[in-house]
Parts: structure tokens; C-alpha cells; sequence
């Protein structure tokens, strides 16, 4: 089944709900030597922590990691990575009223008629506290990627109707985490945070939009005809909770656009060195880089806790109306960012590593 | 690698080049006792075949299949089915003018790249001749669905800046096969191909949209964390050649709803049986199907063969003139609605038999 | 790479070394509903523990096991179950006269010609330490199968070159805890006591041989051609420390056998029920269980750690002599008991799970 | 599933039953730029096939293989490399009485069991010729190793009670091909011809044990813990039909011994080369390859089809008694020499890539 394994040589599997004692993660399959910087790891578990500014969310979590093996004197030994965050304490009181009411738009009800029966506490498994796990995986993966030149980062380009105004490059997030919503155009970050506190007020919430940048990857990565790159980062990035949509290069825009427009010109400088003088492909084609920038972007839909009374239905098949209560986020799109990050590195590490066997 | 091999219990290997011997696949994994009707089959790959009608790809080519092995007395015995189309004679000095240049926007650079060097002969194993192996593996994926009362069908939502009308059900698509363009809104279906036309006369190219929708899943396929039902369709479609954007359910367009407006209100009727007022989630929730159609788009870029010549680079890292040559597509995008059916339905397939463990 | 993964649907991995902070593991695919029994994990983990009798081991050690995820209100949910043991605080000086030399028949030297360097405390990862992470996955394994009515039992045939008198049934072996060796021949038992304690003096160890029966089987379990159930079953006790052959049914018998006096022939009884007279093919036929007990044997090496002075070589390739010193196992083989039967009941618990997709 | 594909990164995915239209296989994840020397495939299966010598069978077959796939211009392309081989026209009618027949210690009586029903002309899958693909996908496997200076040879040690004198070194085993039994002992061979050409009078058959030696294999193959490079052998070669037991090094030989004389010391030469005064370990410590040639040893059982008259059942549940009919082998082992080289090679291949991500 393998449904919370990630990856083909470089392995990320998973575990842990909201409310149980632990979660975290194996990674199998890292080469031996990587210095593994533990600080590093942290410091990206706390950029996807909630209460990191009001915008996000109000919770105080403090998550630590442990890694439990894998790590010799400071160096992968070429085992099994393995590493936990301890859940604090919750009182499980909180949720009796979740026992048996279906929420509108989350798990509750698909998981009863998948399992037969689930974890009502935080959401359990479905709980976007699942993506820490993800999140300390890719840190891993980062390291090896830095290794060999390559940097993912990503970016807020929406929220809500408010968009950015244009693409940034890799060059221009050196600032990013010092917008609240992690958006590089400061303007666009600031009416982002009036849509943010405007909707707090009504107990709503909203979606928005993820841009990411790979930048530093030589060509060759991506195996056809199944595993192309750009199918690897959709699947990856589309297992994120609440991801609706996935764009490569010039994505939803593309089918609009005449071959002649759209097609990337190789041209070669005095070395003979090969680049293109666009990147409609989004560094991508055929399913393997091109050595190019690779960007893509991911729609993520507003969460559905909202804090308005909603009509639902119970595991009776009785309809009832569910309370407003407990916390609300306006929106987790912000805090998504570590988390494409984390998938995209996944991807782009284990790519690397399958493209040894590419030759003789 | 598996890089080409598709699923985890029903399962796609595909093999094959545009210009060698013979094209095919293996299923295993497909349960004992599916009456296998190859009729069917090869009514598919005639789907997907160029040369239907003027609009889609002047060659004339046929594909017929055969049934090497995992049949008896009509049925699936558990074993691989395996199948091969075979390629007609091809006089490969069509593909000289190629050997060495590498065409903007196509696979020969990153495959290069990648191996060393390439097949240049049609594209070899990067031609979208390779989506045949696809096609007939999902008619088989689709012969097991219909069993258990699920149907998959796509159409042509956009080319180029033409988009159909609305959103159509899959009761609307009894006729769309007599779209030349495989759209169900005749007024854009005619817009269509007046576009093709005229860029046929320019000798440029052009994208387009589909729609599809699957109709009939039981609610509970899918499986958390890493291959939630999105995650699987998203990795499917997005590895069929061209393909640059997939979304679910409101897609793009749910980041700007609101919470309010984007939740799916449940409601049970008399006898208790849940159903969404809304399905603004494309039915998956959680990663797992709640009952309510699927529904995804997938864009596609334009072919990047024109009938123009272009500028680009050679093996030799020359800058060189790649003439207009050979034959020249517009708009392939009605030739992938069977494409986009086959990869859905080798995922719901896979699902299906997942879904056998779920529960003791 | 998956390497420290085992199975296909119901799936272990894990992870941990001797002298790091713990070790443990995660199951996947656990169908939900199961009841898991942790007491029944853990007094199969004190089955694997050394120091439960002066024939295994003199270490004391208590693994007491935690269950961090997948399990609520007593139940499998679906979702992961992780697991962890926490290692005592190890005082390392122990093993600095390790550090640069490689033990004779230990995995010191391979370890680093792999991965460049190895955690040399207490063996690292290739410390039969992990096989603790096996018995935990190997006891939610064995929950499972009970469910179907199968048992996994099994016992020491021969320690060195005392052999029990005859193959024992699963009936006669309730009382195989009470032997220090885990014979079921008491007068063998004794016999291979007096070598222990023989071999113990003269700081030798010797090897033995376990006999594995599988009780309650249906017909059906085995996937030809590749993962034939012997195959699986061979796969996963030769991946145990120390074990160096395996057999089914007649083993190495059955080369100088005739096939007259091989073949099980069938019989039919008034229901029409079918069963064999006589049992050689150990209950697989044709890669497929028939019903009939499955009985295979593992061949476990004297293991490495003598308390003798041997001569040997350092990582700097120069010859030195290991000194006698430290703890001394003269033979593990009554502790290997438990994991082999973990290791069969993960084979046969996954092939139950993958037969629920033979059929239509 | 995956039940008719074996390895990680080098796959072989088989096909084909023997009395379908044909039988193939396809190796995806070949490096690119390997030579594919079809006349040296083409010779393997030339080994496996029947009638090689009176000893072996009776039957006269050519087996013919066209590759289909990822060549060109002689090199593997890094594309899937699929071939076939067409089965020639068998009348089925010699097979009716064997519609209903469970043959004894056949497949027959499992299939059904597991399949509901299964094609009975000539064993269907379960028949030896499936061994075919094996061949031609170890045959590429064995092109690579060769690249890297690895050899694998087999040769036949026992047929029935007749043994080889000693063991063989892979330099002793250049004429072994001039024996009718792929016995390197002259004597022994003979004798082995008269225990065949007895049972032949007898209408009984014999089983027999394969001895297989890797040479040039360098340290550092293997990945524990679960894929230990014995384990993976171990599989490869129980996954033969009709084969009952593997064991590395001493195998069963190995727990009558004491630690002190199993052990394998370490010496290092002048230059502070590392090497093992002898070889117990066969080749492996810890799972992995320690650079001495590796040497495994696989028992075969009696084939099932004998000439002489069973009692047995059929699907109906009556006693029956199956007539002695048709052809009829009395040992097949000589025969089995290129397949248990095939599946070493194959497994040697896998684990030569996937050793490519061991280091950063």
C-alpha cells in the first residue's frame, strides 16, 4: 500500500495523529556522510508552526525533533533516519462534540467510510499537523540537495483575490520570511493582511497560492515515461491537505498560448554551452529538467473550519447543525510554504539519486 | 526506477518506441475472471489513434492490438496480460536532419542529457506514440470499473482561447464522440475547429483543456497520507505528454472562495444515506472519495512541432536553423481525451483493489 | 531502496542502531478495526529479550515497547502504527578498541567498504538489536492472522550437533518455553544445555537450526511467478542475522528423492473436501499455499563474538590481534525463535492481504 | 502486486504462459550505452531449451527472441528493453484430460484454489517454460555485469544421490558444458547419466542441487537490514519452480561448527589489501558483499509428471486416477543451470545500482 511512503530511493514514511503521543517520520535511503545540521531541521519545523505571527495562527506549539537514529558524529551512516515530535498534552474533552458529526469539507466522513471508524481528536491523521513529518523529511532532503547546488524556495503569491504582482526570482526571497504571509511583494503582503483581519472578524476563511522555485538543478533528473518530474512534484505537492491545483511553467496559461509563442529557443554561447532564451517549460520537458529554473505553483483551497454555525449531518444519517467553536485560522497558505518546500526537495533528492543509474 | 510502470496493485509497464519493432504494456495485478473484451480495446486505441478526422492529425496509421498472454476462454486468468501494437514500416532517412539537432520545446536535449544520447527516429521513446501502451492498458482498467458500476469519461473543455460553454455532466456526453473535436457545446466545438484551421494555415500550434469526470466511485478510495486520490490523478495525467496543469474540484479557483462559499453542506435524506448539496471538492475529501463525482481538468500546452522554421542548437552546442519539415499537428488535445480516461481509470482501478485491505 | 522495508501491502519498516537512542519501527497498511493487544507485543518482545535463562545471554535488559500512532480506543485506525523501544544509556568506552578494527565474520569491514564509515558502538545498525523492531512488527502480524484462525510457531530442531529426535506439530508445542533452548525433545534439550555450558567454558559458540510451522492456512496465499510464498518466506529469514539456509517441505531432501515418493497425492473425502496424504511440498504448491501446514527450516552460523584472542586486520590495513573481551552469547539460536516466527508472520499476514485481489 | 516483476532500480516484469501466443519480459531501469549482444541472449535461451541432449527432454522447440524495445544502434537506449518469444502452434487437445485433473504436487489444485480457474493447457503460468523470460532478463543483467568485471557460473553438484566430488572454482568450470548434466566431475557425471537413463525405464524422475559461484564482485553489495544480498539470492532462487532450499556458504553445514572455526580471519598484504583466509561466509558478512567470491547452493525436488499412473482428485472433489500420458523429463536440473545464473545475475545487477546512492 505504501500510502504514507514517499519516493523511490530517497524514502520518506510517516506517522502520527494530532493527538497522540508522538509523530514522525523514517527516512531510508540517504546516502552516508551527509552532516546532518539538526538546527537546520528545527529551524524549518518552526517556520511551519503555527503562532509564528498572528496571521496564521493563534495556537503556541512548540515542536521539538529528536532524531532516533541514522547519525553517527554529526554524519548520516546510510541507515534509517528516524526522528519524533512529542504532541503536548491535549485534553481530549475538546472534541466529544466531533464524535459523531460529520464537519463539512473535512475527513470525518470519508474517513468512517474508508476505516469504519476514526480518530476524532484534531482530526486525527487527516490533521495538517501531519505535515511536520513532511517538513523534517525535506529539511533532510535540502542538506543533500545544498550539496549539490540546488535551493528550493517558495513563496505566497495569493490570497484570496489579492495576488502578487508578478513572478520573483530565487534571488529576490532573500526577505520573504519578514512578510507575515511570506509574500515578497510587500504591497501586495499588506492588503493580504487586511483580507486576513477583514475575515477574521466574519469567522471566515480563504485559499491562495504558492509559487516555487528550483533553482541549481542539472539536467537530466526526471525518468519516463510514468515518473516524469513535473507528474513527481503534482503527486507531491497535491498530497498536501487542501491543494486543489498544480501548474508547471506556463501551466493553466499554456493552452492559450500558439507553439510558436510558447516554444523555449535553445541557444548555445561560445563554449558551447546550451540554455534557452525563455522558460515557458518551466525548466522541464519531455519530463526531464533542462537545466533551466524549475517553477511551479499550487492553489490551495480556504480551510473549511470556519467560525459560523453550519447544517451537517451525524454518523446516524441524522442532520444536525454544528456549532462554531474552537480555534480558526484565516488562513494556513503562509505556513504552507515550508511544506511545498519539503515535498518539492523530496522530489528533486530523489530524482537526483535515481538519475545515478541513468548511464553506464 | 519502475519509471515505466504505473500503480500498486493493478499495474501498468509500458514499453515501446515510435520507431521500433512493436509498442505494449503489462498489466498485473488484474483479478482473476474479468471477461476481457478486446473489441473494446481496440475500439479505444481506435480513439486515440491519428487520422480520425481532419481536425486532429493528417497521418494514417492503424493500431491493432494483440492479447499476448493472462486470457483464457475469454477471462482474466491473474496473470500479466500482456499486449504489443506493432509499428509499421518506417523509413527512418524522414529523421536524419535530426540526429544531431535539438528541437526547441522537444526531448532530445534533456534526453541527451540524460542517457547520453537518444533514439532520434520519431521522437523514439519520448513520442506521444508511447501514450498507446496507456490507452489499452486503461481500457482494461475500465472493462473492471464498469463491474463495479463506474464510468470515466472526458471531453474537450478548451482550445486555444475557445472554452466551452458550462460544465457538463457525463449524461451530456452521449454524443461527443460526434465533436470532431470532441467538445459536447456545439457552438464552441465549431469556434474549434475554425481555430485549427486557421492555424493550420499559419503553420503554428495550439493547447487546450479537458475535462473529465468519473461517475459512480463508492465513497472511501483513496489512501492518506502521500496517495490521497488528488495526489494519484495528479501524478497520472500530469505524466501524459504536453500536460502543464491539473486541478480538482473549484481548482485555481477555489483560492479566492470563501470558506463559506466553498464547504459542501452534507445532508442525509430519509433513509439516512449522506450526500453534498454543493461539490465544490470534486468529490474527494481528505484524500479519500466521498461519493459525489470526480471531477479534474488537465491543461495542455501546444505541441511545439510548427510548420515554421526556428532557430535553436545542435549536439555539437552550434547555433543551427531547424527547417520546417515532415507533418504537422495543430492541436492534438482531442486525440488525448482518451489518454486522460485511460490514466484516470488505471487509477481508480488501483484504488479499487487498495481499498480491499482497508478494513479487517 | 526500501531496504529497511518489508512487504507489500502489510508493510514494516524500521529503523534504530545498538547504542543510539532507540529503536523501533512503523506498519503500514494495517487494515483498521484490528484489536492490538500491546501486552501481547510486548511478552513477545521479552521472548526475543537476552538474559531470560544463563543459556542466552547474561545481559539484563528490559525493551519495553511503546505504541506512538495508529492505534485509538484499542483499535487499529488504518493509518500507521509506529512503535519505539528507548535504548538504555550505553557507557561507549566500551567499544573504542573497536573503532578501527574489523572483527572476524562481523559486518565491520563491509559496512565501511559500503558507506565509508560505520557507528561502531556495539555494531551499529548490524547488531542483532534490530531484530527487536521485527518481533514488534511480527506480534501485530501475529494479531492479524489469529483473526483468520493461522498460527506461526516455532522451535530449536538442532543446537550444534544435537538434534531433536524427530519434527515436532504445532500441538506438541505448548510447552516449548519451559525448554532454556526451546526444544520440544526434552532429552535434546538437555543435550544442547550441556553444550552451551561446554562451549561456554572453552569461550566458543555454535550455531542451530529452527523449524518453523504455519498452522491454519487457506489455499490460495502466494503470488507466481516472482513472489512464490517460499520465495517470501525464504526472503525473510535470510535477511536474519546469522542465517545461512533455508529450506521448505523436504529441503535438501528432496533432490535424492524419487518424484514416485515426492508427490503429495490428493484425496477427496465424502464432502468432496481435498487435502494430500501425504505433506512434502511443506504445504506450497506451485508458489501457492494447498491448505496443508506450511513447515520450513532456517540454518543459523555459530555467531562471531568468541572469547578467544584471533587475529585480524584495522581500517588502516594493517594486521593486528582482537583481544578476548566483553559479553560472550554462545548461541543465539533459542533467542532467533520469536524473530523467525515475526518474520513468517509478516509474509504470510501480507500475502493475505494481496490474495483479497485474486478475484473478481 | 508486482508478483511478475523482481528487482528495485534493474526490473524484470515477465509474461506469458505456454500455450499462449507468446512469452517476453521487460527490463526497465538498464543504464543507457550497454552493448546488447542479442546472439548472446539468444545463446542462454539456447541452454535452458529442451533437448539440448537426451538427457535433459525429449521435446524439440526453438525459442527465437526478438527484442522490441530500447535499442538502438546496438546500445540499450535507458529506455524499457522488451522482447518475446512466440510460442509455436500446440494442439490443446492433448491437454482436455487435465481440464478438470488436479495433478499431484502440480499447480493445478492452488490455482484454482486461488483463481476461481486457470488455463490447463501445458501448466499455463505455472509451466517451467515461464523460466524463459528469466533467461533473456538475466542474460542482460549478466551484459552489465560483465562490464564490471562480474561472472556468474552454476554447475550441477548432485542428481539424486550422485554428488560431485568437491567444489568447483569458476576457472575449473570452462568444459562443463560438455556434460550431458553440467557436472564438472567427469566420474561423477557419468554416473548421474545412468541414475537418468534408469528412471527413464522406471518412468520416475530424480531432483538434483546446483552450486553457483559470483565471481568479481566488489565489497560493499547489499542493503540491510531486510534486503541483505543473501536475502535477495535466496528469493531470486526459491521463486524457481520446483526448487526446496538455498544456503549461502556452509549453509546447513554451519550450525555443527564452532565460531572459532567458521570465522573467516582478515589479513591484510603489504599494500594493506584486505582479504579472508578462507571463505565459511560465502562471499557475504553483515548482508553484504565482502569482495570474496560469492557461493550458494539450491535444491531442486523431483519434477511431479512421472510415467506411471496417480491416484488424485479433480474440481468436482472425486478420487480419480490420472493416467500416466505425454511426454516425460526425469530431471530438469541441467536444465535449471542458466536460470539459476539468470536470476543471480539479476540480482547482482540490482544491487551493483542501487549500490550507486550508498555515499554522498
Amino acid at each position: 500500500m505504501a500510502a504514507n511512503t514517499f519516493g523511490t530511493l530517497f524514502r520518506l514514511t510517516t506517522f502520527g495523529e494530532s493527538h497522540g503521543p508522538a509523530l514522525g517520520g523514517i527516512i531510508d535511503g540517504c546516502p552516508a556522510g551527509l552532516i546532518i545540521d539538526t538546527e537546520f531541521i528545527q529551524y524549518e519545523l518552526d517556520r511551519r508552526r503555527p503562532g509564528q505571527s498572528e496571521m496564521t495562527t493563534p495556537r503556541d506549539e512548540s515542536d521539538t525533533i529528536e532524531i532516533l537514529s541514522g547519525v553517527f558524529e554529526g554524519r548520516s551512516t546510510g541507515t534509517p533516519i528516524a526522528f519524533e515530535v512529542r504532541n503536548k498534552d491535549h485534553h481530549s474533552f475538546d472534541y466529544d462534540h466531533l464524535r459523531d458529526a460529520y464537519r463539512p469539507s473535512h475527513a470525518d466522513y470519508t474517513y468512517d467510510s474508508k476505516f469504519g471508524f476514526r480518530d476524532y481528536r484534531g482530526g486525527g491523521r487527516s490533521s495538517a499537523r501531519e505535515t511536520l513529518s513532511r517538513v523534517a523529511g525535506g529539511a533532510i532532503a535540502k542538506l543533500l540537495l545544498k550539496e549539490s547546488g540546488i535551493q528550493v524556495n517558495a513563496y505566497v503569491s495569493s490570497i484570496g483575490e489579492v495576488d502578487a504582482e508578478r513572478v520573483y526570482t530565487a534571488d529576490e526571497l532573500g526577505q520573504v520570511e519578514l512578510s507575515p504571509v511570506r509574500c515578497p511583494d510587500l504591497k501586495a503582503s499588506e492588503k493580504m493582511v487586511e483580507l486576513i483581519n477583514l475575515l477574521k472578524a466574519e469567522g471566515d476563511t480563504t485559499g491562495g497560492v504558492i509559487t516555487c522555485i528550483i533553482e541549481g538543478v542539472p539536467a537530466g533528473l526526471g525518468e519516463p515515461v510514468f515518473d516524469k518530474l513535473q507528474a513527481d512534484l503534482a503527486k507531491a505537492v497535491m498530497s498536501i491537505n487542501t491543494a486543489r491545483g498544480f501548474e508547471i511553467g506556463e501551466g493553466f496559461n499554456a493552452p492559450s498560448m500558439r507553439g510558436s509563442a510558447h516554444n523555449d529557443i535553445f541557444t548555445a554561447d561560445r563554449q558551447g554551452k546550451i540554455t534557452t532564451e525563455t522558460n515557458h517549460s518551466g525548466g522541464i520537458q519531455g519530463g526531464i529538467s533542462n537545466g533551466a529554473g524549475i517553477i511551479f505553483r499550487v492553489a490551495f483551497k480556504p480551510i473549511a473550519t470556519i467560525k459560523q454555525s453550519q447544517p451537517t449531518v451525524n454518523r446516524q444519517g441524522e442532520n444536525i447543525v454544528l456549532p462554531s467553536k474552537g480555534r480558526h485560522d484565516v488562513c494556513v497558505v503562509p505556513r504552507a510554504v515550508p511544506i511545498v518546500e519539503a515535498m518539492a526537495a523530496l522530489v528533486i533528492a530523489d530524482h537526483l539519486l535515481r538519475n545515478r543509474s541513468a548511464r553506464m
